[in-house]
């Protein structure tokens, strides 16, 4: 069986600086009406980038968890960037890295309110040596950790990012 | 290096149905404000059925994503609810199983802008023979399939949802 939800109208509640928010009126499969609240994010993009046995982390504030959070370089697609462009960017804002970057997994990272896109891609032939240059208001520290800690840190709870979670575990699978 | 973001002001720019919308004036660590549009959620929880080699997947229609898209079982945390509680209720309402669940993986979806955290539990001594029994307006069919097959589906992005990738993947990862 196939199902659709038609739209019937919709108005944007909010256009902001990372997402805006649309709440549309959509018909059901049985006819009857319903709403959805529609976060639109132009995507994202991130690299892992292991070298020797260590993972390439960045830690920064993230004021929606109230913490800090170890993730993989990542950030927001440009408008009209292509994703590639805009995670050899972040890779080479964020740590000073500059690599080849090949596809490695594609991710809907909530698919209830969100239209994002988050394209994840693994770093080869990397130069470790450049220098990191962030954004004004960017604050962030960037470290090699083990697959093994990165792993235990996983299970811990310590480290919980999507993008970061499903890239390593990925990455487990596949090099034991 | 220690980061913190200190929330200066907000308001809510939008209170509806599965989320909230914020904005906060932050102050960084260097001193100089910044926005932080921020959905608030009250989390999610899902579960990840391995039966003899084959995963239990849900296929809806992701209207933010305008297709049908496989899934492991899940639902939102209602007011008050464990989310033990909540995994447990969405496996028998969307597929008709009951089983023991146990903590697997927490996710935060996507760090920028929402505090949603996501819950993911394995099952065990599953019960497979009961009926599902949908809330109104929800419509899924249920199907299980080969690990080797949705391996491969992630592999060519046909399933990309990052609960269920992550949890695929360290499963994956651990039984080889």
């Amino acid at each position: 069986m196939k199902f659709f939800e038609k739209k019937l109208q919709g108005k944007t509640v909010y256009d902001g600086k990372i997402l805006k928010l649309e709440v549309d009126t959509v018909e059901l499969p049985d006819g009857t009406t319903s709403l959805r609240e529609c976060v639109r994010h132009s995507g994202g993009a991130a690299v892992l980038c292991v070298v020797d046995g260590k993972v390439l982390l960045v830690k920064q504030y993230r004021y929606l968890y109230g913490k800090e959070l170890y993730e993989i370089p990542a950030g927001k697609v440009e408008r009209g960037e292509e994703v590639a462009v805009t995670a050899a960017r972040e890779l080479k804002e964020e740590t000073g890295i500059e690599a080849e970057l090949v596809p490695y997994l594609k991710i809907y990272p909530t698919t209830g309110y969100t239209d994002e896109i988050i394209n994840i891609f693994i770093a080869k032939n990397y130069k470790l040596d450049g220098e990191q240059k962030l954004d004004d208001g960017e604050f962030l520290s960037v470290c090699f950790k083990p697959l093994s800690e990165v792993k235990r840190m996983i299970e811990s709870g310590e480290i919980c990012d999507a993008k970061t979670v499903s890239a390593i575990y990925k990455y487990l699978s596949e090099n034991k």
